[in-house]
């Protein structure tokens, strides 16, 4: 555990390696967090649940912290404000990087000297949310550098070109009938994938890969954006509001589509998957496409058992990119792991016999489970070791900063 | 027909009847209309729907109507400004029930004509689409009452007292396995009911009656409100942000919690179903009570084949009331239909294979499915007509302005 | 003073004599407020500072009355929300002018009692406190009828075309140097109007007449709503938060001007006065014109010791039309009164030595000084007989719903 | 005119030497702005409005800072939205000072050539604006840190404990008659100080200083922020609206009054003048001690001859102190100049016969006359070289976080 630990802790702070301490100060916008923040707040947590309860005699290294990094745990006490965590410049990156420090000293101290198995599990937790953090700091990074009329980037190797055409696109039928889906394994699983149980699934085909943007900007220019009646009536009200014309970092210049990235500003790759659309423009679009979105366990059906390959955090290139090629004569659905959280048709409810944990830790995802949607596959800002084909990512139908995107399902 | 129609055209104006123009022209929020517009508004429907595609030569009464009444039909062209419709002085109340007379005699002319199966459809969802709007109309009202301190009343004999304590509260073990859920009947039903489908029941039970309010006060006096671990997180915020200390309508008078009801104000009435509490108060309230909220086919396992008796709006009480005590040694649950709608666990999703019909009458209700959550049953404001089973009702989940009420359930 | 009395009261009514309930129960924006409520809370005006004092044993007609129609006299008591006025359906216009026959009842018997000087004073203020809402009245009605796309009008005969051209813009040289301004005179002036005082005047010329609409229509098609370098910055933020492109109540219609008006929709009348422009366009049209507006003190002193005439609410046009032609040789600014209150470059500040009266009467006018710029002279919507030289009315900066227009002027 | 520019620019790096990076990216409310921006947005002055007019062949340092770094210049072109200036991560502040070099360099180099006389007052005109900026940032730091729970302070040394105790108030006979107001010198002033010209005074008497904490803490004690009728009804909205109960930057702690300020939090210091109130506030407090602001002729008309002395940025306090003992018999008013900006009754509007020059340089002053209120003599965050007599700064009545504060005026 001390290697997970030192690695999963190595892995964030990499993230945010050489960039300039305002990048990591300013909140870009209330849904976002200064990356400061995601720093101090994953450190927070294993000062909150596993330091403390661990050792009665362990001091907090400040503190004000407990309040400032706390982010919505009412049974640990206070937050400050969600939407002004931009205004505490103090304490510093610099300063943040020693919390990290210190209480990184105390816990690889602390498993070093072994524990008991409810602490072996809070690290674990408390690893996983740290990756969770990951991919919010890339998403938040990239909302933040896309406010800038400099269109900075975060590294100018990410977001390359694809390869190759995508493929064309395939129907590749699903199981139906009554199937066991949640996660009941031995492995790490987050309280809201479970309990295992049967569900009912119809005769459907999933699509072999994800829409691409090439497929996204034919619906673009075929009025998609105008037409109401494709839309979800909170969508359309939504995109009116905000003057939706495109995808979130769209833009165009000179007659072409551009796309604001974590590489700075590309040209539109036409064989990636389309990203950073909101539920409401993958509903919009699968209404014009003659097809749906898929259920949260038509796509875990197709999932179970595959491997979890794809294009992840851990290739670098923090960008989606073109699928790899099915090679198979009857087709699967690829692409399923990394690149972008697909979107689903489902609503982000309890499973059947969920409650959660006792505790603070209830407080983790089950209070959540109201007005979101499940997003499943992990993204291209998702670390590999964090996913699995039971994992359920949730957002508000109006999110379009996740790395967010579309597989398209037909009735059969 | 030509009956039917009568009777839900005259029930409408029934409603409001003898009360002064003012009370029908104000509108007391964004989502409340002024009871003018909805006398208007079902009218402009059967003159869109109806008179129009019958007959190419009617002329509507009016050529600005067409804006100004309807609601949200993006198909059939501009709307004006729903959170203004308030500031429409003119047509006054008087030229509505004109306006009213006018599109009753040429639907009178044209159902005694008779007419093809598509416009006695049309006909019918008027109709319905009209009851809904009665429900409408009393809810409004009531909000807008409770808008002025002097607390006027719609109707001085609305609201009497309960007649009898409310039986102690039993479980009803639910059907569980594989079961068929959905309208595929022959009468009429709304698309959103359908298409009949198989669902997966968990063993379950379901109390035998709505929750009172004297038992939702003792929630209350035990903190409810300030116990943020028993809500979702949207609810609590929104709690919060509009300082909710009791069911919308609730307040304290000298010791006492008093309701304000259709009949003016009135000392809380115990034994009678708690009634304008949101889906986060209810759901809030079934953890506080160690159970939780049925899902819609929970709900309509044990409704299909029961009689729709109840209180409703043909009663006159404006109101719920103490359930009838059940009767028999082996429980089935009461209350089902009338008095409070009853808020579900599931949010308002398309049913599996359901298309919206073609053309504008597309948008009555499927564009609606996303934000909101399915409650099942009808209220003391609904017409025992308008209901059965298979109904399905939806309001976003801060919604407290609805007859809403909760109905717990328990795993078996 | 039963005559004053009973003569100011009946005007009041007259205005809405003979609309719907509706036209006075509805309140258009925050600003405004419900005909209704004018006509109630200057019967509680009565109430409050006359019946009540005059006689300990007065019962006030209704309890509630005192809350619900108090504007902003913080010493009486609470107040009921102002932008909520409009949801208080009850009590009913027919109710209101009960309660308005119920004080002039007991009014007129006090009046005819006699009584001492203060009660006079205070039934004197009352009735010019009246009058001033009387013009509210008219600027609000106008304001409900313009949001509604039916476009009510008042009265048919209201706002006919101007019988003739405009003269020619004359400039008339006022006077210079130490000057007297202010009201110490025995007629009634509000509080605001004094302390008569020593002014210094600096060489300057008022021109002969106001801005017409022909000449604001030039400064619009001039580019005059696009430049903002003819703005103050606070003018120009508003003006592009709105999106204003003429005053308030202008519309192209196939080409041509229209507005809205007390009649209903006209063709602009070119010769007319500009209407309904805030200080920001006022000011804006000034620079462009090469001119400024006047200080409030060279207003007056043109003003001191002219006829109070011109187009009143008296006329019943409810609408400015052409000055008279000044038949004199050397020129004098004609069209002081009536017609616009002509904004000024003066701030609403307390004249030196000001002091508000003692008790809530002193809540009238002095705690407005703050954020509004003076007007002068009356308009189309005042009674004749509340205007003199010396009455400053007040609005901030960006009000247009006033019947507001422009003099020039410019230094000698 | 170089050793000057020298000067000016190294004290505005000077306040901000040593600061993490942080401090000067965030902007804590969309009236602030970060401290990297103030530092940009002077260096583009100079590069706008002098190396740009002076040489046709200058190349800006960066082809999109003209936009980023435009503050309010309509002429100039457009410019990066206001309070969105804190998401602007880069330029990071080093960059900023890079930018301030290479642009120093080019003026250094510009000076040393010498130049026309135009050139030369457009520098001073621009090192006048970079001492506004410099008391900006100081105001906005000092914003940011209250934001902080940690209560960070700019410099420990800042703001210590007054020396002494302050002297009792006196009250000083101003002139009063025909007196010249304005600035007409051959030195440097603002446009807005100008023309000089004749103003009428009126009897009246200063304070001999201005009111201390301790004074404001009995208006606080006796009901202040509790009793409207002491208050303008903008700023009772206001004070209610935004739960003020005391000055901005006072908070209890044990009971007693602690003050956040540039050396962090303090103990309240009842010598020290009040700092941190609005208008409202002055004016409130003003009234319930019987007495009025002065009006800024009645100000100018004191310090006129006076020398410019007192607590400024210079002694490096960072915060008001106790005024000095006025040694005179005959008192005149102390503490004119430094400590704090002194509210005026007067609102800041053009002097008779005030045109602003042409050109982009018009919009420095002139189209802010609107809305705001005139504060003079300046605080312990401005330059001492900075200041005079006839300088009118300006604020809208509401601002609380530039260094202002009361002096207390009286009719004789």
């Amino acid at each position: 555990m001390e290697a997970a630990y030192a690695r999963v802790r190595a892995a964030t702070e990499g993230l945010v390696a050489g960039l300039p301490a305002e990048d990591l100060a300013v909140q870009s916008m209330p849904d976002a967090s200064p990356a400061k923040w995601h720093l101090a707040h994953t450190t927070w947590f294993f000062e909150t649940f596993v330091l403390g309860p661990a050792d009665p005699g362990y001091r907090p290294f400040h503190p004000q912290f407990e309040v400032l990094f706390n982010s919505y745990y009412e049974s640990v006490g206070p937050q400050f404000s969600r939407p002004r965590r931009g205004l505490l410049t103090r304490p510093t990156g610099a300063e943040v990087l020693q919390y990290r420090t210190h209480v990184d000293a105390a816990m690889l101290e602390l498993l070093a000297r072994g524990g008991p198995a409810w602490l072996v599990e809070r690290v674990r937790l408390g690893l996983e949310h740290e990756q969770q953090h990951q991919e919010l700091i890339l998403m938040d990074l990239l909302h933040l550098y896309a406010q800038n009329p400099l269109r900075p980037g975060l590294r100018a190797e990410a977001a390359p070109p694809s390869s190759r055409p995508a493929a064309p696109l395939r129907w590749c039928p699903g199981p139906s009938g009554l199937r066991e889906v949640g996660n009941a394994g031995a492995g790490f699983h987050f309280d809201n994938e479970g309990p295992r149980h049967q569900t009912l699934l119809r005769p459907h085909a999933l699509a072999s890969r994800c829409v691409t943007n090439a497929e996204y900007a034919e619906f673009v220019a075929d009025g998609g954006y105008r037409r109401s009646t494709l839309w979800l009536a909170d969508g359309w009200a939504q995109a009116q509001a905000e003057g939706w014309t495109a995808p979130l970092y769209w833009y165009m210049s000179q007659g072409t589509w551009w796309q604001m990235t974590l590489g700075g500003p590309r040209p539109l790759d036409p064989h990636a998957p389309v990203v950073h659309v909101s539920h409401y423009e993958a509903d919009a679009f699968a209404r014009w496409a003659g097809a749906r979105l898929p259920t949260e366990f038509e796509w875990e059906a197709a999932a179970e058992g595959a491997p979890v390959a794809g294009n992840f955090v851990d290739s670098g290139r923090l960008h989606p990119t073109v699928a790899d090629a099915p090679p198979q004569a009857e087709p699967r659905p690829a692409q399923l792991f990394g690149d972008v959280w697909e979107w689903t048709a489902s609503a982000y409810l309890p499973y059947p016999g969920y409650h959660p944990p006792a505790g603070a830790l209830g407080e983790y995802n089950g209070k959540f489970m109201s007005n979101q949607m499940v997003l499943r596959g992990g993204s291209c800002a998702s670390p590999r070791d964090h996913l699995r084909a039971s994992y359920r990512n949730f957002f508000p139908p109006r999110a379009r900063w996740p790395f967010t995107g579309i597989r398209l399902t037909k009735d059969a």
